[in-house]
């Protein structure tokens, strides 16, 4: 199996990128890694390493930067790391591409190159969320920022075929993010993407608020892309800023120091369990071929992750159980 | 100073609330509290604790439910908790309501009832929000989920006025709660709030991401209703998680139920500074008098808090600072 890796992307692209391919492709070993960007850039971080016959490069002379306007970047910069991994989907030369970088672009250069499955009319962000009873998806975390409400119907699908599939949850509940349980709650579009829902043949339960998000008590959460990347990177604050409480708080005094050390392992084992990064990269899904994309803000673990993602993606054919599921 | 409070608003009305006036009343004795509903429900309620000479009754005969369709059910019951509050603070027989109830129907009845404040074209809530800097506020957390751009501008001037006079903030910033930090991010909505909110004479720090909404960057934190709601409960979700895996991980061994033990003082401080009922209600902006919304499922000591806000709400004529901020 051939995993391309966008090695240009990300806030710490390169090395961070690199580093992660580097563990990824000493962890799985069957697995053969592109990194895909400028040669000499890419190949200047790998020297630092032991030599891995299992990492290539694969060329490509330019790089969306992390702010650009997502579509114009991918129309001019034909030759960019974004670009000539999905080209290298495409044309199978890779099984699947993880990025990084710039995620607007990376949405429109997969649906411009790869094109859509079919019946799917916008791509989605499924990211897999910890809660208190194992693991959840929400999608769409920001792929799509002003959908309609039929696009919603079809994250429900694709979601539910992943949690299914992927995740294996049988009958998995799909929900949609609203601002009250009742159907006649939230927005015109909210309360017709409920009907379309409603309608079809989902196991749906309705409106979840976000204080639900973490009960796991729905295993697909469906919502609009604008709504899910705040809704996600506010818990993300949030950690952040418990962590950082956490830390004043338990320096206080020499008893409260004490017990912090006697339950580090406690502290360890939740932030590990909250950690984005022990998920990798999650799947933008609608698309016709594997794609990951990753927090900007990875860490080489975090794209280790991805790559396994990937690798996983490609083995459980997400897509062939996504086309089931639309029929 | 008198405030009236809704006796029959909250998921665990009439008894929280009675309680929670009756805890204010005590530790505010210079003030007058009416509670508003169903009079012999709140005589009953009122039985059970000794006799205080500052809580009063004011008969409403009808009581709209936490789910009922906000203007609908504002329309039906004109003698329900809710309006009958408002009609008090409208005749200044109160000088401020409280309410735990349905949020909808209180916005509804509020601006039909008290009216608007010159120039605000819709009211907006303003929670306030604990942060590694103190406390910032966001508006809007769910007062209005279909708003123009234009109304959002006006709850970026009415949040910097209150995070100047009330919460005495020099200068504060004010941001736009996006998807990403760049003018160009987000949905045409967004792009043509971030054009007014710059062109005002707000000191307008531009998008700010999920990411730093409890960094106490920013100060007055605006957002479209429906995305602060979303963010705003997603929060409590994340704590609410946070607390039970604490639970579950310091439980483990004796070794870190001793640490727990050790380190209890710093879980509670950072509770309570994470605890919404501290800060008891959030301010419902751009309204023609003093209301204040508080959560379904508060707490006496959130309903005290609540009635704590009002009051000082009233006193630092919250109202005026807005209309001086508008002009």
């Amino acid at each position: 199996m051939i995993i391309a890796v966008d090695g240009m992307g990300g806030d710490n692209a390169p090395s961070v990128v690199v580093e992660g391919a580097i563990l990824a492709a000493k962890e799985y070993s069957g697995l053969q890694i592109i990194l895909v960007g400028i040669e000499d850039t890419l190949e200047t971080e790998l020297s630092k390493y032991k030599p891995c016959s299992n990492i290539s490069i694969q060329p490509a002379s330019e790089v969306v930067g992390m702010d650009e306007p997502a579509a114009a970047s991918v129309r001019r910069k034909r030759d960019s790391s974004i670009s000539v991994g999905f080209e290298l989907v495409k044309a199978r030369q890779a099984d699947g591409f993880v990025t990084a970088g710039n995620t607007g672009a990376a949405v429109c250069a997969a649906t411009l190159i790869l094109g859509l499955l079919e019946k799917i009319e916008r791509p989605g962000i499924a990211i897999v969320i910890p809660t208190l009873k194992g693991t959840s998806i929400l999608i769409d975390a920001g792929a799509n920022i002003d959908p309609k409400p039929v696009h919603l119907l079809q994250y429900g699908i694709m979601g539910e075929a992943y949690t299914k599939y992927i995740l294996k949850k049988e009958n998995p509940t799909v929900g949609l993010l609203n601002i009250g349980e009742e159907e006649s709650k939230g927005t015109e579009f909210m309360k017709e993407t409920h009907r379309l829902l409603n309608e079809s043949k989902l196991n749906f339960m309705g409106n979840i608020e976000g204080r639900q998000l973490f009960t796991g008590n729905c295993d697909c959460i469906v919502s609009d892309g604008f709504v899910g990347n705040v809704a996600l990177k506010v818990s993300e604050s949030f950690a952040e800023a418990i962590d950082e409480l956490l830390r004043r708080e338990l320096n206080r005094n020499v008893l409260t120091r004490l017990g912090a050390a006697l339950s580090r392992g406690a502290f360890s084992a939740i932030k590990e369990e909250l950690d984005y990064s022990e998920y990798g990269g999650a799947p933008l899904l609608g698309v016709n071929g594997i794609c990951i994309i990753s927090h900007g803000r990875s860490s080489a673990k975090a794209i280790k992750n991805a790559i396994r993602v990937a690798a996983e993606s490609v083995a459980q054919d997400v897509n062939g159980c996504i086309l089931k599921a639309m029929r």
